[in-house]
This record gives C-alpha cells, structure tokens and sequence, in this order.
C-alpha cells in the first residue's frame, strides 16, 4: 500500500481507497496546495490575506482548511478524464470524479513535487504538479502513454473546476490571445472602501495550455450536463462545444483529441492560478508554460525545499523515522518558518515556535522574528496576540481574544536561538529604544505581576489551550500549565541572564520562578497530579475528582520542565500519564474529553469529544511532553511518545490515521474509550507547533546534540530496545558524526579522544568533528 | 410540459430536465423553504436571525439565497431512493441523485404544499411537503405503490443531507427513544460573548420518522461510500449499517425493506427540522407526526395560505394571467408583508413597498407597519436604512450603507393604505410625540432640503439602486430618479394634505414638488429622456452620448408619475424606451449594461452584464414603469410590461425563463444583444418589491378599481387586444362584481344605473355591488 523511493525523499500509496483523505502538500512564500491522493485540492494564495483562485460550488465561508476537510463530488480538484474514442470507455486520474476502477494506481507525495501514474484501458496517464518558489501557480506536466500495444483513438480532457466565484460576477471564456481558459469574477462587497481595498485582488482564474487544445468547455453546468461529473454529458459528443460560461459556475476543461501510435507518449503542460490581468497571464505562459520554463521551475524550487532541509540526518534501527526524521520534518518546519502559516497576523506563540523551529534550520530568521515579535510588545510588558507580518495587517479571529501566555515564549524561543547560536549579542541590540534583554526582563516581570493573592496566573480568555476561554474570564481563574510555564519561562531566562553575566537577574528570576512553582505545588498539585487550573468561582479542575477533563498533560509536562515537579510527584505523574492519557496514536492532551459544556472551563469542552483540544492526541501537547521526557531523562516514554506522532509504519496504523507519514498533523482523534471507530483519525491539518518541538527533541533529546553557551553538549537518549544510532549535524557551520553504540560502558570520544564533561568547546566552522558515544 | 389544475392553484411540471433549477417556495412566519423540481433544496428559519437546519458539505458562508442559485450533486436536498430488491435496480425521486430516466414525472407546486410523483419499474413514489403555520417543520409524506401487478420487494430509503453543520462539533446518530436521526452541532464561535448570545440556536437537526425503520445511516461518506451520491455503496447492502456521524459530516438516511402486494401501497410520514434538545423533538412528533396531525396542519396552511389570498379575481382573454393573479401573485404579496422576506432589519424602500402590497390584502398590517417604520426615524425627518423588527436585530450588511430615498417610499405606501381604506384617522396617530402627518412633513422637509444648488437630490451612497453607489459617495453627486420620485413622493403627499383638509401644506408641497419637477426638466432632460444622474465630479450619465448604460428605466418612469414630463417629453422618453429598452423578456432597467467598471457610478457597473441591477429586465423597476403608464393611460404599453414579468405560457419561453409562472423573479436577465444564450432566465429568487406594484397595476390599473377619499374609482384600462374583463373585487368591506365589455361606446354604470364620476361613493360594507363598463 505505500512504498518508499529516494531514501525515503518519496512516499507512494498505491491504492486511491484505503487512505481516501490522505495527501501531499507544496508551498511557496505566496501559496500553499494541498491535494489528496484521489485529486481534490485546497489552495490559498496571499495577497495579502489568504484567498482562493479555485473554489467551493456555493458561497463558501473564509477559511483556510478545516480539520479532517470535507470533500464532496463538487470539491475543488484537479481532474482527467480519459475517453476511448472507439469504445466510448471513460475513466478519469487520479481517480475522482468517475472512480473507475483502475488496473493500478500510484500517488507520490515527493518533498518538491506531487505525482500520480494511473493506469486502464491499457493508457498510463501520469500527473506532476509543482510550484514555482515565488509566483502563485500551479505547473501540470500530464503525459499518456498508449500500453495497449495497437493505435487508439483517445480524448484527453482536462478538467479543473473553478467554482462559485462571486455573486456579483462570475464568467469564463477560451482566450484564443492568450492560450487558457480565463474565468473572470469581482470580489464581492458592499461597502465603497472596500472596493478601493480590493483594487488588486487577483479575480481572474487562468488555466493555460501550453498546446492549443480541440476543444473546450468553460460552464461546469454544460460540461456536467444529466450525466453527473461521473459520466458528464458533454463527454459523450465528439467534441466539446466551447461553450463559455455568463454569470454561471466557470470550470476550466479543455480536449485534446489524439491518436496514439502502439506506446506512443504525449505530454501537455499547464498552468493554473490565479490573476490581476490579462498581462500577468501572459507572463505566466512566457515564464513558466515550457518544457524548459518546467524543468529551470521544478530545479529552482527543489532547490528552496533542500534550503530548509535542516542539518540532521539519521540512521537508527527504525527505518521508518530516519526517513521521516531525513526529509519530512524538517521540510514541515521549514514551511512553517518560512512563510508562518500563509497568515498576515499569526498567534505570538505560534509565531515565536514556528520560529524556533527555524533555529535549526535557519537560524537568522530566528532572530529576525524575535526581533520583529519585540518590536509589537506592549508597554507594560505584555506581547500583543498575534504578530502583524504586512503593512494593513490587523489581529483577527482568534488574535481578538486575549490571551496571557504570549511571553511565556519568547525566552523559550530565545533559549533555542542562543543555543544554536550563542549569539548573545542580540541580548544588546536595541528594539524601539530598550534592548532585547531590557525586554525579556518586562516580559518576565509581566508574567510576574498577572498573577493572583495565591500566585497563579491569571488565564483571561485562554492560555496556550485557545479554546479554554471561560475559566477566567470574568478576572479571577487562573491557569495551572501557565503558572509553571512561567516559571519555566523565567528559569530559562536567568539560565541566559546567567550565560550573559546578568548575575542580579539571574538571581531575581530564578527567584520568581521558584515562587510560581511553590505556588503550583501549595495550590495545584492534587495528589496524583497538578491541576489544569482554578476557574473564576475557586473551582479546581483538571483533578482526580473529574469525571470529564480529570487530567491534563500540559500542566505535568511543564511542571517536569519548570523543576516544581519533585521525583515522586514525577513519578506519581507519570503513572497517571500512563494509566489515563496513553493511546495507541499517542498521549492524549487530555482525558476523558468533556461530552457537554462545561461553562466554567469553555468552548473546548464543547469540540467534539475526542477531536482538536477537546480531548484528541494534540501533537503540540504531546510535543511539549516528549520535550520534557527528554529534560528529565525518561528516554523510553519520550521516544514512545514522539515515535507515535507519525503514522505507520504497519499498515492498520495508516489506514486508521488515513495520512501519509508525510508531516505531523495537528492531532489525531482521541476518545479511544468512547470514539473507537474514529480514535487515531488525522486531522490532515499540517499547521501545527508540533514540528518545531518534534525536530528539536530529536536533535537535543534522541541524538543528544543541543547547543550550550560553551559549544556542544552530546547526550543522545536512545530507546531502551535500540543498540544503535547514527547521525550528522549541521551546528555553527561545522559538521558531526555522530556514532552511538550500547555497549554497556558510557563514554564520549571526539575524533578518537575522550571528550570531557561531554561538551565541544571551541567550535570551528567548517571542520568536521567525530563523535563517538558508548551507553551503558 | 407544464398544466395547470385547481382552477391555476396547482401547476404541473412534467419533466426533470426541461427547466432544471425551477421549483415552488413554501413558507410560515419563521422559515421558508424553496426546492426545485429535481429535490434540491434551500431552506431558513428565522432565531431571529436566519439559520439553516440542512448545510452545504463545506463552511458556507451566511447568505439568504444567490440568485440562480447554484445546484451540485451534494447541495441540500430532499431525496428518496428506491431500491428493487431483487433486481439491484436503483432509482430516486424526485429526480436527484440519481437521475435515472423515469417512466414518469410530476412536480407540483400548489399554493399551499409541494408535491412530486415519479414512476420507474413499475413503481409509484409519491412525496408531499407541507409546512405548519408557526412551527419550524417540514413534514413529508411519502408514498409507494406496486403498479406493476406482482407482489415486488424494495427498499425505499429516504435521504436528507444534512451537510457540514460546524467545525467545532457535528455528529448525529439514530435515536430509538425519539424515532429520529438527530445531528448535534455547535454553532462556531470565538468570543466568549458569542457563547451567550448562542445559547438559545436550535444546533440540532431532526429527521423523525412515524414507522421505525429496518436501517439507518447518519454519516454522509459512510452512506454514499465508492459508488457515489448516485449509487452509493450502502445500498449495494441489504440493510444499511446503523452508522453514527461523529465529526463527520452528518445525513438523515433510513431504510424501510418492505414486500408489496400488486398495486398495495404503503404510507410513510416524516418531519424535518431544527430543535434546541430533544423536548422539542418529542414535542414535533406528538404535534405532528402522524396521518391526524398531518391532516390537521394541512388544512390549517391552507387556511394560512387563502387569508393571504387578496381580495382580486379575474376572467380576462388570458386564462394564464388569470390563474397568476387569482392564485400566485396575492400569495407572493402575503408573502413579502406577511414575513417581511424574513429578515429582522429589512431595507427600509423594501418594508413599505411589502407593505404597501399588504393594502390589498390585510390593510392593518400596513397601518401597523408605517407606525413601526415612523418610530423609527430620524430626528432630523430622514428615515433609517432598514427598520428593526425584533429587539436586539441590527442593521447589517446593505443596511449599512447610506441611501437617500427611503423617505420617499412614505408617502408611496400611506397613499395606497389610504386609498383602501380611507383611514385618514392614522395622520392624527402620534408616534413618539409627533403625529403621523407632522412626521410625513419632515420626511418630506428632509428631502426637501437634502438637495443640491441646482435643486436635484444628493444621492450619497445609493437610492433605490443599491449598488449605484459611487455616483455621489464625495458628497456632491445627486440622483436624477430620486430627483423626480422626491417630486412624486411630495405630490402624493400633497394630495394626502388635501383630501385630509391640510390646505397648507398641501399648497406648500405641491409647490416643492413643483421645484423639483422644474429642476430636473433644467438639469437631467437629455433631449429625448431624462439623465439617471450627475456625478460628483459633474458628469450626467444615462444619456444619450453614453455608450453604456445609455438610457436608465426608472428616471422615465417617476418623471411620467410626478409631472414631470409634459406630453411631448412623455411621447419622447416612451419612443426611446420602446427603442432602447424592450426586449422579449420585458422592459430592461437600463441600457446597454455596463461591461466594466465606471468608478463614477459604482458596483453596479461591476455585476455580471444584464445579471441583477446591471441592465437585467429587472421586475421592480419594470413594475414602477407599469404603475406610471397606467397613470398616464398608457393601456397597452402597461400591459405589455406587466405581462412579460410572467414566464410563459408558451414552452419556448418558459424554458428560456427557465422558472415556473408561480412568482415574479427579481430579475430575468438582460443584455440580450450581448448574451442571447443567457437573456431572460430567470434569478429564481421570489423575495422582490416586484409583487406589491404588480399587484397593484393589475387592481388599480387594468381592473381600474382604485380607492380614493370618497370610495372606488373605476376606469379599467383593457389593452387594445381585449374586448372584455371580469372580475371580482373586495374593497373596504364590499364585493365589487366588474364586467367590462368592449362595445364601442364608454359608459359606468353601478348595479343598472349609470355611475356619476365614475366613482362608487358612501359603500356599504356587507354589499355586492355590481359595475358594468362598456369601453369604447
């Protein structure tokens, strides 16, 4: 069912059925794609706030993708229809609308690229789709091959719907000038300012035809007709009838009608996406629509994803996650640093971990969004809600909600970049007139005084859990993950404060940090565990006497972090970890999910049981646990946790999930006890903090190559079960091998010598240093 | 293709495919819903605000209804599948989605229920749809019968999407105790003030069943599986699975396997809608669900339906007219005054134009109404954008935007309250501290001095046109319509003063509107008609030198009714519109239409060319033509306008219309010389000020019975084509029985004996009056 090319840089599926939702996605600075195995697609483009150049068949709601994404027979999607022109046989690629059944099926998420080779009616039809690394477009290589080994007389009909565009104005006609399908819209809007604001929207949809097709059909009404988009009418005449679309739903489908020759090949080219004008339209086709426009595209943007590979590689006794670990997760912490999520205004938090991410990957993006996020800090300390990235860019959605735990990451960030970087000298430089260190000490001192008689933090509408809105939001709840999160905020930062020689701070905030873990451990441990936190009425949650919510991950994960978790509350913890949010799809972030409203914790307790925060295997939860794990050395349950972020390796894993191990969805479904039909399900949504954490834990935790002000600190933590692992890393501009053997006797060698207090000091760029590692 | 029976009150379609989107409407004081012939459906209901109870498969964003509506396979719909058991053969009905050629077809849209039959291998399918008069219901009753003379077994399985109902919760199961699907969801929301306010959503779907059936699927994907909405692999089963819908999205689909007898029948009722908890849903079946209750709320719509019926009937030459204004025009009337196109801000123009048509049916609703809209104006006399019928609605979306002549529509609709009633007590009415007459004088003051230098009425960010809103939006451009209606809104006004003994004010207004009249003649008379406007930088447009949107209906039409134009202007601007404006559909609103933005008049140079204001035979503005050439005696061209609003009655035209004559559309489209393929088809949209006027024209115009201070005015204006008219009126208590007969010579006579003046003064409320014209 899926098999592997490329050490793993190509992950195929070989059936359109057994993971219907799975897929790929690809992603420039302007636009994201995602597609499914079967050919229904998603995409967004920035201009600057997200929109779609293809769209749902009614009034679509804006959003940018739901979790576990409805499709429908209407879905946007990129299709090929294939006629037999002496049998009238039809069946399409990759496989919807007509789902005929095919004599095989290939579907190939690659890190550049997305492909598919089906195969029927002894014709191979193969589809390639990649981007460009800046413009918004997408480039369609199709090929058929006749297999039949005599002529055939075929139509190939490319068939990509364009949707419901507009209820002001919506057609499509064939542009002869321009070579493409151009269906035309206006944004819609009321208001007079708004149609100066959307004076540069791209309304026009374009699908361009490197050759001249025989025919075409502009109305997805007229090609449908009474035969369904399974059987569509307008395919059983010769020819298309060039019909235009006025004021109807535009779809862009055009014929070639074509005799084949025994094992003959015909390729054709296309580019879809979205314009201002006929002009940009045109310079598509001359910049991209050729053979040779493809091939320069498709190297270019090869060469922006190896951009963001990271500078990891592995070799371990799991085959499985060395491909993972090699290609994909980087590549998914790429995208999330490199263009924050396709949005003008990310959360602060999402923003500052997206951004640790690219510490490893690169690490002066780091410092410039820490020093962007800092230029948005309030007066008295605070973070503002999201980050605005664009000129006109303003806090939406969820950014209207006020959250209290946007400073908790910025020394967490702060510590990834100077461990990568030692770069202390961004503690000096100047952010609106205070240095950066100037305002971390606000931001600590901010988190500090929001806090209660009893020094819990406050929690307002929400803390790292969005939807946990009601607990606090008439002044007084306070959240319990947060009050150590904060401490463990400000312990990282005296650790740097002590790393810079800011010895007072160091002390005063190592101070404040012990007293928000006394607070933690007098007002929220709760015998077993440490409580999610108190609402507004001083009721606990989050403990032993809750039938619902009764557990929390987060708040043990942290409390391990911040140091007030002493060993046997670990050990008390980590039992109820094990005995209550253990799944076979990962560490639930909470259990059991609430079934009902709870009105004093929130909208979380009314998600679906089981699904995003309400309950589900939240990889971002999970993450920050095998983060833990790892700081407290627990080497099993951190890669036990971390291992079951991707899916597979055996087959009733995947199709349970329905995702390729392709990245880390933001959750898998939860509610194993009351949900099991559903419980593992990906959301298939790949925006998620997870991947940042989950690529530093494998770097810091398995491999044990954290950075430190000193050099390089070397401390793998393999899984009890594995006698081996093998690694190099990128780290300051110098490259390691990393050998490690169980052997039974611990020690580290660096080059042949044993290394003391395993730590490479004096690192120069441009040498290659040899690690060797014994484990007891 | 079409019949008609009940005297017009049901009208028959016989083919799925001749007209497509075409369908009927039902509704009651808190939902509406429409479903075309093929078993799509769009539905609301008002908590206050309109909701649906039956989604789109994706996050649809909010919206009424689109004009022509676009249909796709996984649209909302109302669907019965029936499955031959021991052939495999499938088929559905009405038509979607299968759309398996049928042996027979009948959609029937009466006035008080929808109802189809279908007849394909040998069976009869029979569906009904009626609504109660205040509940939030559908209730369809199903029927199958064994034509085919051998005992057969089927299964009969009805499917009732119920699509993406939220991303935040959705699931739906089979509920035993109740005997109904029932799909839960949560609203989306992020504010925690959102919570609050959404406490009271009716978040759950019902699909109650009266016979418990032998299966049952509540997950869309798990139903339709591989084989698709058209022959979904659940089928292929001989029982569906008893699936549950959790975050999927969810549908309503059971299954009754049953073994007929030659030519028995079975009988299966179900109700379909929303509920806050399963109290209301038990309290729907107890209510409902059964063949008494059916029965009883049947009758009972029917009696909501006929005490909407007005008090017109007609026997005219033109038996298809006749069956429109005896039995669909009044019942779209009572529609729009009865509900207020349920909305709970309408648009100031549409609420007293809605009611205005309520004269002719329930006179107190319109009393009612102009009180309700008085209260809410404006200090300064001008009247509010929309008006709030519910405590908490809001102005929203194009009641947000700021139009110069709602004042206007005042004088308009007291003035055919008045001529109905002769209730001159409503202008001593004090509402909010100031009478009914001192508020129509500030109206009137408002527009009055809301004018320019040259005496010609600013138009700001729109008059009646919507989207012309970018004529004025700096302040300086002024409305050449608004100019005129200003003028006739004035001179009603005036004779309202005068008949109520207000001598004053009578002299002062008639005086005013002569102002405006003179004004416009100074300013906006082009040579052969009047100019729609000037802009803000002081350009006339609607002019001859224009090459798009050349010559505008309305400032035509209120020019005739306000005086402005004198007989040779009248015989001008009518030679151009006959010119200009005429097309097969009926009189177009303007032309040609805009073909690109002007960004000196606005969005409505921006839809689609002749779709909605740009340039479509758009019903209302067609209607205010009809009113002013029977103001002027214009008999023939009257009519002639007035009877193309109505499609058909031959097939070329109803399939090029593409709707049923069961309503006036807000539009058919225009530009034929542009887009003949497209020109006429109907927007399929009923809510329109269109029925109110045309309703209007037809009592006061062509049966020529209009009210006035001393009582009836009878002056019929048959077109030249006719020699005779009978009709029946109900006016201010009385039946008025008209015969009018075309003998060459003119004369009134009232029961017998000749009519002095032509009016029926000092009328018994109780008696049948008899008239007798004879036309010359």
């Amino acid at each position: 069912m899926i098999r592997h090319h490329d050490d793993g840089a190509r992950c195929e599926l070989t059936s359109p059925t057994a993971l219907p939702l799975a897929g790929g996605f690809l992603w420039n600075r302007r636009m994201m794609i995602q597609v499914t195995c079967r050919g229904y697609a998603t995409a967004q483009f920035m201009q600057p706030e997200p929109a779609k150049y293809a769209h749902a068949p009614n009034l679509e709601a804006k959003t940018f993708m739901q979790p576990e994404q409805a499709y429908y027979a209407h879905h946007p999607g990129r299709f090929v229809y294939v006629k037999d022109e002496d049998t009238g046989a039809l069946f399409s690629a990759p496989y919807e609308p007509v789902r005929a059944p095919l004599d095989s099926f290939s579907f190939t998420a690659a890190t550049h690229e997305l492909a598919w080779t089906v195969e029927h009616l002894g014709l191979r039809v193969e589809m390639r789709l990649g981007l460009p690394t800046d413009d918004v477009v997408e480039l369609w290589e199709l090929r058929v091959t006749d297999l039949s080994g005599r002529p055939r007389r075929i139509s190939v009909v490319p068939y990509f719907p364009i949707g419901y565009m507009s209820w002001m104005n919506q057609s499509a006609e064939w542009r002869a000038d321009l070579g493409a399908i151009v269906a035309s819209s206006v944004t819609p809007y009321q208001k007079v300012a708004d149609h100066f604001k959307n004076l540069h929207l791209k309304d026009k949809t374009y699908f361009l035809c490197e050759r001249t097709p025989d025919g075409w059909e502009a109305s997805q009404a007229a090609f449908e007709g009474e035969g369904g988009l399974h059987d569509p009418s307008a395919l059983q005449a010769d020819r298309l009838a060039g019909g235009d679309a006025r004021y109807e739903t535009p779809a862009a489908c055009v014929q070639y009608r074509l005799a084949l020759a025994p094992y003959q090949s015909e390729v054709y080219r296309f580019a879809f996406g979205p314009a201002l004008d006929d002009a940009e339209i045109a310079q598509v086709r001359s910049t991209y629509l050729s053979e040779a426009g493809f091939a320069r595209t498709r190297a270019a943007y090869a060469d922006y994803i190896a951009s963001g590979s990271g500078g990891l590689r592995i070799r371990t006794p799991d085959p499985a996650l060395d491909r993972f670990v090699n290609h994909w997760l980087p590549r998914q912490v790429f995208y999330h640093g490199d263009v924050n999520r396709l949005s003008t205004d990310p959360q602060t938090r999402n923003y500052l971990q997206d951004n640790l991410g690219m510490a490893y990957i690169a690490p002066s993006v780091t410092r410039g969004a820490l020093l962007h996020a800092l230029a948005q800090q309030h007066d008295n300390g605070a973070m503002p809600d999201g980050i605005l990235l664009v000129e006109g860019a303003e806090l939406k959605y969820i950014n209207q909600v006020p959250h209290t735990d946007h400073c908790v990451w910025l020394p967490v960030c702060l510590q990834a970049y100077l461990d990568e970087t030692a770069d202390f000298a961004l503690l000096g430089e100047v952010v609106n007139g205070q240095t950066v260190a100037q305002r971390l000490d606000a931001a600590m001192a901010w988190l500090q005084q929001d806090r209660d008689a009893r020094g819990l933090s406050y929690i307002a509408q929400g803390d790292w859990c969005d939807p946990m809105n009601m607990v606090g939001y008439r002044g007084r709840g306070v959240s319990g993950w947060l009050t150590v999160a904060a401490a463990y905020a400000m312990s990282l930062w005296a650790g740097l404060c002590a790393d810079a020689g800011r010895t007072e701070a160091a002390t005063r905030w190592r101070a404040a940090a012990q007293a928000l873990n006394d607070a933690a451990n007098t007002h929220l441990w709760d015998g077993d565990w440490y409580a999610r936190g108190i609402t507004d009425d001083d009721v606990k949650f989050g403990i032993a006497a809750d039938t619902e919510g009764r557990i929390y991950l987060n708040p043990q994960s942290w409390a391990l972090l911040s140091g007030a978790a002493s060993d046997t509350q670990r050990q008390r913890l980590l039992a109820a970890i094990d005995a209550q949010l253990e799944t076979p799809h990962g560490v639930a972030m909470f259990n059991p999910p609430y079934s009902r409203m709870r009105d004093d914790v929130g909208r979380v307790t009314q998600k679906h049981p089981g699904s995003a925060e309400n309950g589900a295997v939240y990889n971002h939860a999970a993450a920050f646990y095998v983060h833990a794990l790892y700081a407290v050395g627990d080497a099993d349950r951190a890669f036990h946790a971390l291992r079951r972020m991707i899916p597979g390796p055996d087959e009733a894993d995947l199709r349970q999930r329905g995702q390729l191990p392709v990245f880390i969805p933001n959750y898998y479904r939860g509610a194993h006890a009351q949900y099991p039909r559903t419980a593992g399900r990906s959301s298939q949504l790949f925006n998620t903090g997870t991947a940042a954490w989950a690529y530093r834990s494998l770097i810091e935790g398995l491999c044990g190559l954290r950075g430190c002000a000193e050099g390089l600190r070397v401390r793998p933590q393999l899984p009890s079960g594995w006698d081996r692992l093998d690694a190099t890393r990128e780290f300051r501009g110098a490259r390691f091998e990393l050998q490690v053997r169980r052997t039974g006797r611990a020690c580290v060698r660096l080059d042949g010598q044993p290394l003391p207090g395993a730590v490479v000091r004096g690192i120069e760029p441009g040498r290659c240093y040899r690690l060797e590692v014994e484990l007891a």
